[in-house]
């Protein structure tokens, strides 16, 4: 297989090049600044919002297998951006083109905010409602279904990863794990709400081992949850972090609002992704949790601060 | 008002261009070939498929209020075309453009294909299900999803005319109406299925004029049936271009197949339409179809057989 994975510069996508490479596939990556070197990986720049750089890509490498990863995801705005619609438009014209230079396989990456929060819990691909009330959510909620609807009428196989909530090395500094060990690395409290939400946390490794795995099972189609399917209260990941770092003492549990549009449980259901992909996730929590304060660890405190 | 008009040199395109002219608007028509020059209408020519174009447009043009028609229509093709990615990728990035630069209200033309046909009828927006079973019908109802989603982040009034059977002069010639007229007035046997199904006809006019109502009431929002609202069997609007043309004779009803997925009854409720933007059908049927016809014979019949 030849698989072009966008994004490839990206929390995710860095994981998922890495894993293809790993299992000796000829990987090309794509971003806007190409990969740095990597043995068994092509890089690529290329930007994705241009469709004349879009069609002279997919021409250069004509990859039999797309993992398309690169999205808006700047923490704090990719909820709302216009850019949500760029990535709307790019990704379509990247999915035809992709297609039209005879393309077999694609994987696009899809979030558990499309579903409706209101009615999510332990979600189930076929039960639980889509209805994204973001305007991230629906753009990649509306990708989905065209991609569907094309695949059926352009021969291709596609599947699409409903990612939830992934935390790594390397994660943006704003996102949970990596927020609260960072204050607590730096000696500052740890400003929290009450955390009792409950939540399914990805180690970024497994989300594209996930990835992956369904990139190369042709026969599953349409979307599948990817996390663990093991759901974990906040406040215990925090608290774990805590434990970690060895400061437990600067958690401040209730510090903050609980925001509003939270869902009380938001978990994935891995009927698919372990019955139907065969995939199992691999990193245990708390070893992934210390491997992600590590790394921050070799950040100085003050840069981040 | 400063009204932007996508597809202007189409056969939805000029009516609307036609319509917003005669009421004074300040039009501004955008084809890939420019429109003709017309009275009151501003042409300009661009590839919305670059969206370097469609910056450059939006930027001179700084609409107010955009009307969005141009989409792939060519007949046989446009069910499963993948320019039905290319239009929606451009759409997208239309949209965000306008909003971007001002712009206030936004109607984009749908299709009555977004609806579940298999549960189709009499169709209501809020009760009738959208399952569309087409790439067409797939990404025309995935582009009104995001439109919805994004006019709430970015303070814009949307709107989505779905469309059902429009008729009129300058339709495609594979159209029913014109197909029928045009074997008719050329002496030959019109083959036709048996007619059976009851649809929507709506003068083309008539469709430019709901859809110009449409951007005009911008407390209207979301996805409003444009029709009639009066049933008519397939096999009666026949016979009616039979008489017209004098020649009931050479009509063969039955002597094709009714397409399978096509449903019994698929027709506009005008609940939305007629009550909440306020706007009627002017059409007669017997006279659009006798202008229909009469335009055909402009036509000489060896040009077009």
């Amino acid at each position: 297989m030849r698989v072009l994975v966008t994004g490839a510069t990206g929390f995710i996508g860095r994981a998922c090049v890495a894993e293809l490479a790993a299992a000796g596939a000829e990987v090309h990556g794509v971003a806007r600044t190409a990969p740095p070197p990597t043995a068994g990986v092509v890089g690529h720049a290329a930007d994705l919002f241009d469709p004349a750089q879009v069609g002279g890509l997919v021409a250069a490498v004509r990859p039999t297998h797309l993992l398309h990863v690169a999205w808006v995801t700047t923490p704090g705005e990719y909820w709302a951006s216009p850019l949500n619609l760029r990535w709307l438009a790019a990704s379509a014209e990247l999915v035809r083109a992709f297609a039209a230079s005879g393309g077999r396989r694609v994987v696009g990456v899809g979030t558990c905010a499309e579903y409706d929060w209101a009615r999510a819990g332990v979600c189930d691909e076929a039960d639980t409602p889509v209805a994204p009330a973001t305007l991230y959510g629906a753009c990649k909620d509306a990708l989905r279904r065209v991609i569907e609807r094309f695949a059926a009428t352009a021969g291709l196989s596609a599947a699409w990863g409903r990612v939830f909530f992934p935390y790594g090395p390397g994660e943006a500094p704003e996102r949970l794990v990596a927020s609260v060990a960072r204050s607590l690395l730096a000696g500052r409290p740890a400003l929290c709400s009450a955390g009792t939400q409950v939540r399914d946390f990805i180690h970024v490794r497994d989300v594209a081992g996930a990835l992956v795995a369904l990139l190369h099972r042709e026969d599953v189609t349409g979307a599948v949850n990817v996390g663990t399917g093991r759901p974990v209260v906040l406040a215990d990941v925090i608290q774990r972090v805590g434990a970690i770092t060895g400061r437990p003492d600067l958690i401040r549990l209730g510090a903050r609002p609980k925001p509003a549009t939270e869902p009380a449980v938001l978990c994935a259901g891995t009927r698919r992704l372990s019955g139907e992909v065969g995939w199992r996730p691999r990193a245990d929590l708390d070893a992934g949790l210390a491997e992600t304060v590590a790394w921050w660890r070799g950040f100085p405190a003050d840069a981040e601060g």
